[in-house]
């Protein structure tokens, strides 16, 4: 597979190779400096990334994007100082390179070490969100990994403008060339170039919608972490605070529906179903809520939409929630396990041992008693930063923070010893 | 795809989806009952098994196969009491699932706890060593992972009554049925199917040659750990205490040969070449090893076998050594990281601080300091058992024992908290 595009790429990952050596040696004192460095430089190229970014916003505009599209697309001063100010917060976050997990001494005497290390190149391949070229340089970067990130084609005069105006800043107090390589092209050849590339990329994170995420996982030699659904549940069990249990629904529900932790179904234990229903159906309609039941939850209130056996694996990301009444836990638990997608799911009960039986039986990456599954996030969990949240089971589960861009080496010391 | 063989094994997933659910709720006490009463499945089918290797051993002969690989596939009474006394042992290790990774409060009082939980299925695709059958699904089992285990056909019917075996085993104490399976097929058809079928296997685990790895990872849509090439290297510092040098370098490279984390390249420093070569290369021809010179050592000793630039890349897994004379500990480096397969590399010297600028500067899964490569092992690490040495940066790294066939996953307790 010799293309320009192709050849191209894969020099980009020569040299971001070349670059994570230098990286992985870097204190974490430079590496907190070049970080405000690079939020200095996006702030001295605010009117030029301003100026690129009008001309994605006019290409959207002229290619029909929707509003919601060209919002997410859109910059102006407020959200660029944002971003600057992001990659500053970075730069206060504890650096975990360097981290000793574990160490321990044989009886022959050697002395073995497990400690935090870079995990090396990751590529991130994203959609629309220009900011995201900045986060997830930075992140990375903290972590002292090299990034070689490539863009959505309608955000590529923003990306370009960003991506230089980082490099441009960093470079000034010590950051190592190609350290944040932007890859140039926005078609699908270059997504190929990538994928294919294992000897120069260790991971890909690809961020964004279930079409690319599938385009990367068939193409991909090396791993790849993944953020897909979250087709989240709360099952108010037998003994709910059901005052709570409504609480609880609305604010998973409602209080923003369009994110991966948002809830999707709601369980209902069927000795409480009469008098829970009816309840929580009236909290979640005054915020105008669309429910969708299944054939017992109908026998209580008729007026519900039927829901149909494809609900049961939706997610909706907006105000719509299906209900089905389970004639128990090991029912619920069934029923998570089977249709959900392993993000977040909770319980909301009384009953401590049933809560331990539900938190020890779901396969999922967050399961949660008596909490609203909106705080399944890296922020709200404490990390600081995020890079995203992995439905994946294999080095990273749930919530990715700086840890999670991390990987690992043994350091063996000894005095000589040999096997003979 | 849809065709029998594919059909049948997305079926074999789906059993071991649903198994894994079961296993997860295992306690350790129950789990090493199940891997003693394997154990003694298998020697109470010791007769049956033996006879059904004798047929595997003469279809080989028929075929042609080395007498390494014949020696390989061939049980006896002896090499099956050591299969099953190992998976005896494994019911003696600690458990890693269900300890508490870390906890903490946050503010709003929810208490967060990340806990070490099963990977759920895991696929395993190997060759011809029979044994491998026994002690991957034991490995897999104690943590509480369902496995699919397919292996070559030269051992299928060695592995059919193994698989047998310590099935009929098992479930006389409680193995929940399909926790482990035997994929009846040897054709690439079958792996084809493993690796597609990623709503079925969280993880696959090749060993074999690297055209097997190389294979699965092409077709692979979940995350594989791969067990790749050692091209490992010893460097013989300024500094080095000689006679050390010499003594690791002949353990490193003659103890056994042919594993991954036997040498394949000596680094030489050029302050010490003309005193350090003549006696380096006296000790390993007194071992038979074929020594494979760069120009300055082919200066020093004119009768080494000149290396070409393919020797930097070779694992020759036999008694050849490529040597090469660098000018400095950068220069070492950087060979290491360009040539090397970032498996292990090990320093010899008495100056520490040089010491540590190696160990933090190679990017390997081990790095070592005046100890023998051949300790990159999970056994001289003290896991007591070990699936492989993982060339993979992702999940697991180096030596690999039961914590890295295990997940985690995030319980969150809280009183009722939203985000509004």
């Amino acid at each position: 597979m010799s293309d320009p595009i192709t050849d191209q790429i894969h020099e980009m990952g020569r040299k971001a190779r070349a670059a994570a050596h230098k990286l992985s040696l870097l204190t974490t004192a430079e590496k907190d400096t070049i970080l405000r460095a690079m939020a200095a430089g996006l702030r001295d190229a605010s009117t030029e990334i301003l100026t690129e970014n009008a001309k994605d916003i006019l290409a959207g505009e002229a290619k029909g994007l929707s509003s919601a599209m060209l919002d997410r697309l859109r910059l102006d001063e407020a959200r660029l100082e944002a971003v600057a100010a992001a990659l500053e917060h970075v730069a206060t976050l504890p650096d975990p390179v360097g981290q000793v997990l574990d160490d321990w001494d044989r009886p022959n005497g050697i002395r073995i070490e497990q400690v935090r290390v870079p995990i090396g190149t990751i590529g991130i391949i994203y959609e629309s969100r220009p900011n995201v070229t900045a986060d997830a340089a930075a992140l990375c970067f903290k972590t002292g990994n090299a990034t070689i990130l490539r863009g959505g084609s309608e955000a590529i005069h923003s990306n370009r403008a960003i991506a230089t105006a980082i490099q441009a800043g960093g470079e000034k107090t010590g950051l190592p060339a190609d350290s944040v390589q932007l890859v140039p092209f926005t078609d699908r050849q270059s997504v190929a170039a990538m994928a294919g590339m294992d000897q120069w990329l260790d991971l890909i994170i690809p961020r964004g919608g279930k079409g690319l995420i599938e385009t990367v996982v068939s193409l991909a030699r090396m791993p790849v972490i993944k953020h897909y659904d979250g087709i989240c549940h709360l099952y108010a069990a037998e003994k709910a605070d059901q005052e709570m249990a409504v609480k609880l629904t609305v604010d998973s529900k409602t209080q923003k529906p369009g994110v991966c932790n948002a809830l999707e179904t709601l369980l209902i234990d069927e000795t409480i179903a009469t008098e829970f229903l009816p309840k929580v159906a009236a909290a979640l309609r005054a915020k105008e809520v669309e429910l969708r039941g299944c054939e017992k939850s109908l026998a209580i209130l008729p007026d519900l939409i039927p829901a149909t056996e494809e609900d049961w694996g939706t997610e909706y990301l907006e105000k719509i929630l299906s209900i089905k009444i389970v004639s128990g836990i090991d029912e619920a638990i069934a029923h998570i396990n089977t249709h959900g997608s392993h993000h977040t799911d909770c319980i909301v009960t009384t009953d401590i041992a049933q809560a331990e039986v539900f938190l020890h039986s779901i396969d999922s990456a967050c399961v949660m008693h008596n909490v609203s599954t909106r705080f399944a996030d890296g922020g709200e969990f404490g990390f600081g930063a995020e890079i995203g949240i992995s439905t994946d089971k294999l080095h990273a589960r749930g919530p990715m923070g700086l840890r999670e861009l991390t990987s690992y080496q043994y350091r063996v010391r000894g005095a000589g010893q040999t096997k003979v």
